[in-house]
């Protein structure tokens, strides 16, 4: 209700600012990423603020170097990584460059040159059908896919706003007419006898964003009201970029594919926002939802590990460094100077500012030493629209160490099978990891640059992620539909007391029949050199099942505490079943009476893992890569425990890191073992789980889960 | 005869020293890492050296977490890794941290634990035989290995000579007589019914340095002229750290066993010439063979590549920012202030210095801007003391792309059987790579933290490597005497152009009846984006063989010319043989008609091998791994081309660095597609080899070889 009338106070008052007169849409050039007032500021302050000199520099080394080039707007043929593709995202490029250039500089020769390459587009355009290519469902006519043909508009939007005053009005006439509103339109409507485009602009998806804030901010670059309007509202019922803002972020500000498109679709929104803020300020865009967009900024800036993206669903290697990022800090500062937290960001981590109002606005006040650091926080960020669809938790221990916890919806096409997930990162490594995406971005032969096969048969699988995997079948079968119909039950999260922390969630629809719950803690023990991290992983079924609880990790395995048979001629694949036939089986064994320790090296410290385990527990030492003919997946190491022919079985362990491993500089190493050295499980019902975890030094850790009031506690 | 002469007079002059009275032994104190004019200058100048501060602060923190510590000194039992194995080594630092804490703070609390430390060690000394661990043929009686011994002695010297004054005289005597004398003797002469530590101290190897550096420090120390002298000259005929400045070093300054050691092998070298320097200065032994010492620390700057030593041999992760390489860099610029490039080293590798005089004038120049960029060069460094043993070449490019070839003698003990050896550093990585060692060193679950039986059985073999391997054999038959007795002749050597370096060498000796010569050029064509390799690698004999060409490499597959088979389901080892057996069979391919290439992704570029093949070519894909019962080995790629049953084969292709990949930033890719499309073997044959290389542009390559003068040329 709250939302509802929230959007019509929305179209109120963008009815009223379009009918007032007083503010008239196109009138102000450039109103984009840069204003007049804003291009003032710049000019008379950029002496002091280096960052944004120096940003401005390297502007004007890519703006010279698109000069230099001649105008070549091919007719699309190639996808990602092709020829044809990577032209017209270099042509985009090339106008914002020098469209900001020329606003800096004053240097007509950059304005005519963005006019020249939009004239030859102006030409190209309208003979275009659909791109050659159909591998994507919505098809593009410059792009494979209209997603990139968004981007392009975004960009040669901006470039257009940028050089608008510097082209005479005919010329304009001629790039709108037979350009940009084209484009505009076949991005919202598509054509008669292909209604993806319309469908996807309508729809609560980043790709809507992008959709939304291309035709958007061609609408102000061309003063087009009308353009502008459908973009924040729809163009059919329950569309828009407005109502996006209460779709695609969780009250917390969570993104539901996970970070790594968080930061792709955060972009369209700070760019639209940007845009919008400038030319209809009565808007509050910035305001809407407590913020939502400038909460959305921090909680992404959270979910990542020394500036790295953590790696859910389908991911790859993104930071804080990336191009969307620098944009969405500089404009969420711009939004709330009051967060100096994103200075710090650009200093550390990003090393340069956008070419924009908001980018001078970062780099003056970085200059004026207005930074304060950024500190990353323990929580948990709940799911879906309403909150209600599970969660995402980071836990943060004292010196930097994060334990990750997946309990979300399943996020959309990029989201993986894999609920109650965990990650580890620790002394600058993904310890405990996730496979992320299979994919080599913009590599042709790669399949093309896009998501390979293995994709879909590995990587989005349960058995390439840390959790439970039932008789060697993914959750919900690997069933999207299935899969985005349930979200687990975040049962506990607590993050008061430092050296204890802990989350925990239920997911009962992932496997017919099986119930499976999992609590983890994150803690520092005073007779501990590292934090120690606490794993129990309930499976509860009335049928017997084979259960299996794989820890992918990074590094290099350094002992088994018992005895395993390595493959040593010939090495088999681990399976036959989705995910599993992608595992060589490497080396197994069986689990020791009591639990089995398993120790490898990652960076300079040793991290083990112990574990429950009984002499009919399978351990198997796994690495990536089987069943792969074209070389798409990366050669990564695996630890799995295996319990066969059980109704319920309680996975219990423990992560130690430990060691301090110094082979450069001083070659020394201290404490290379491992301290837990048993556990057991000393109650186990409908009421609770309880744990003594028994340590070298003589130490004992008492865990206790009740499953009455849902909670955790520890004693030692 | 010149540097027979050399010696004679070093030994006059150190009789005339000794004998004179001017100088009395052991009179000064401290006279090893400090002396007392230096602790003046650093206590009047400390606060204009921040380095120096900085160091002194951490030498403060050491030195307190010692005082803090209870005296331990362990009865001797563990290996490497092991507690009281650790536990004697920290002792040794801690005692050096608190001697020289001692000097600089004048804080007696500091000299009294490391005089307690030294009682202690003076009880425990003389109860003990021979360390019970029997895993090295030169055992010591703290350590399993006498090499360790000496280390300790090295710093206990030194943290004797700090606290020299701040103990009674009796006190001392009992120091001495009970341990450091004992310790000195032992490591001289070792036992009457073991006299490996009397043959040592007198070979010509690092382990003899260590050892006479050890002996002579104590000497030093004590005032023990009869120590100092049989340090210097030997205990017996041809011995002594005088002569190994002759032996050890090629007249270029090169280490026969490779960075590495030569790394390891310095430190002794700069620390006995350091004390010698401060306690003999009249032998002036930094001018000794025209500077050896400093000019050795040169060549081993020089062989590393972002300063990170390269990989020949038995060499692990190492580079300027080791311990041993603070401590030489500091000695060898107050040798050499000339050399003000040192300074560079130590600002931008190491960041610290070590707290002794010559740390204190490094910190001090750098602190008044003396500091100069480090420019490292291409080189050929000739192996043996007379230079005349094969030699090591560095070939470095504009862009800092670096070649390195391998051509030297053995090596010792740590020497690999690979001759004719190739590896290539670009855009920060090692593209093609040296295995180096198999080895976790001081990781107890590796193999007690030693070398590991693979790497004799794999990281030593020729497979292991970039260099050619016919009939499955190692060269030499994988024998070290055989191996000890030759070395590759140097054929040709150009850096004059650095757009077309070159070096190439031949061996005849590997293999009964084959000759094989290798030419590796460093290029820069106008056409091409990166640096371009050339490689031709001749093997000729009257016999058919089977000839492997192995190319190791870090990096991900990206793509094979040719349609390849890729292990599946199942996965065998490459072979029986030695090394062989240690390779995973990943994919085999027939190479084309012509030529077949070959792409991987490294970093944020790709690299293209493209190598003249046939459709009798074998082309396989590795990962070392196979036969590794213990997971020993580091997961790593590998292609090899394999020529079947022909007398003679010419091996010739190229490699490129072409594309700008940037996932993370831009997400762009440009030149994807390696340049290289085709060679032409136009001639073959006594007189030379001439190539013909042909370029998607349609350019053209021709390269020809001499093989009467020597000599190689480009044309384009």
């Amino acid at each position: 209700m709250k939302r509802i009338s929230a959007l019509i106070c929305f179209a109120v008052l963008f009815l009223a600012a379009a009918c007032s007169g007083g503010k008239q849409q196109g009138q102000m050039h450039p109103s984009l990423a840069l204003t007049p007032a804003g291009v003032r500021q710049i000019r008379s302050g950029v002496n002091k603020a280096p960052l944004f000199q120096s940003a401005v520099r390297d502007l004007y080394a890519k703006a010279d170097e698109a000069l230099q080039r001649p105008v070549e707007v091919p007719v699309p043929k190639d996808g990602g990584g092709g020829y044809t593709h990577e032209t017209h995202k270099r042509n985009y490029y090339d106008m914002y460059y020098m469209g900001l250039a020329w606003q800096i500089s004053g240097n007509r020769a950059y304005a005519d040159k963005v006019r020249d390459i939009l004239l030859e587009y102006a030409k190209l355009y309208p003979t275009l059908g659909y791109h050659p290519m159909t591998l994507s469902p919505v098809r593009g006519k410059l792009f494979w896919q209209t997603l990139n043909e968004s981007v392009w508009l975004v960009h040669s939007a901006m470039a257009y706003d940028c050089v608008y005053d510097a082209i005479p009005a005919e010329t304009r006439s001629v790039i709108e007419e037979n350009l940009l509103r084209p484009v505009a339109r076949f991005i919202m409507e598509g054509t008669p006898d292909n209604r993806a485009n319309f469908e996807t602009f309508n729809k609560m998806h980043n790709h809507g964003t992008w959709a939304q804030a291309a035709v958007g901010m061609a609408g102000f670059a061309m003063g087009d009201e009308d353009l502008v309007r459908q973009a924040l509202y729809g163009s059919r019922e329950g569309g828009g970029f407005i109502r996006q803002l209460d779709c695609l972020f969780s009250p917390d500000g969570y993104f539901t594919e996970g970070a790594y498109y968080h930061r792709y679709a955060i972009w369209p929104f700070v760019l639209f926002a940007q845009a919008i803020d400038h030319n209809m300020p009565e808007l509050g865009i910035f305001d809407y939802r407590d913020g939502i967009i400038t909460r959305s900024v921090g909680t992404l800036l959270n979910m990542a590990y020394e500036g790295e993206f953590f790696h859910i669903n389908d991911a790859m290697e993104k930071g804080y460094d990336a191009q969307e990022l620098i944009c969405a800090v500089d404009i969420a500062y711009a939004a709330r100077p009051q967060d100096r937290f994103l200075l710090d960001v650009v200093q550390r981590y990003q090393g340069t500012v956008s070419v924009s109002d908001a980018g001078f606005k970062v780099a003056r006040d970085i200059a004026a030493g207005l930074a304060e650091p950024l500190r990353l926080s323990s929580a948990l960020y709940r799911d879906g629209a309403e909150g209600k669809d599970g969660g995402f938790a980071v836990l943060r221990g004292r010196g930097g160490s994060t334990l990750t916890f997946k309990a979300t919806s399943h996020g959309l096409s990029h989201g993986h099978y894999d609920k109650l997930t965990i990650a580890y990162y620790d002394s600058g490594h993904e310890v405990l990891s996730d496979y992320g995406a299979a994919r080599f971005h913009n590599i042709e032969a790669k399949y093309k640059g896009h998501y390979t096969p293995e994709n879909k048969s590995y990587a989005m699988t349960s058995i390439a992620h840390n959790t439970l995997v039932a008789d060697e079948t993914s959750h919900f079968g690997g069933k999207i539909k299935e899969s985005s119909k349930h979200s687990p039950r975040i049962l506990a999260y607590s993050d008061e007391d430092p050296a204890f922390q802990y989350v925990a969630a239920l997911d009962s629809c992932a496997y017919t029949g099986i119930r499976m719950s999992r609590w983890v803690a994150l803690t520092e023990l005073p007779f501990l050199q590292g934090p120690f991290v606490i794993d129990v992983l309930k499976a509860e079924s009335d049928k017997p099942h084979t259960y299996d609880y794989p820890l992918h990790y990074n590094g290099h395995m350094v002992s088994l505490s018992v005895p395993y048979t390595r493959a040593s001629e010939t090495m088999k694949a681990f399976g036959t079943a989705p995910g599993y036939r992608h595992l060589w089986l490497e080396a197994e064994a069986a689990g020791a009476e009591g639990s089995t320790s398993y120790t490898w090296l990652c960076g300079n410290r040793l991290y083990s893992f112990t574990g429950l385990s009984t002499p009919a527990s399978e351990v198997k030492l796994l690495r990536s890569g089987a069943g792969d003919p074209d070389f798409n997946l990366r050669s990564e190491p695996c630890l799995l425990l295996r319990e066969k022919n059980l109704r319920s079985r309680t996975f219990a362990g423990c992560l130690e890191s430990h060691g301090n491993y110094d082979p450069r500089v001083y070659e020394t190493a201290s404490d290379m073992e491992h301290s837990c050295i048993g556990i057991e499980l000393e109650k186990d019902d409908a009421e609770g789980v309880s744990l003594l975890y028994s340590f070298k030094g003589g130490e004992r850790l008492k865990v206790c889960i009740n499953l009455i009031n849902n909670s955790m506690t520890i004693k030692y």
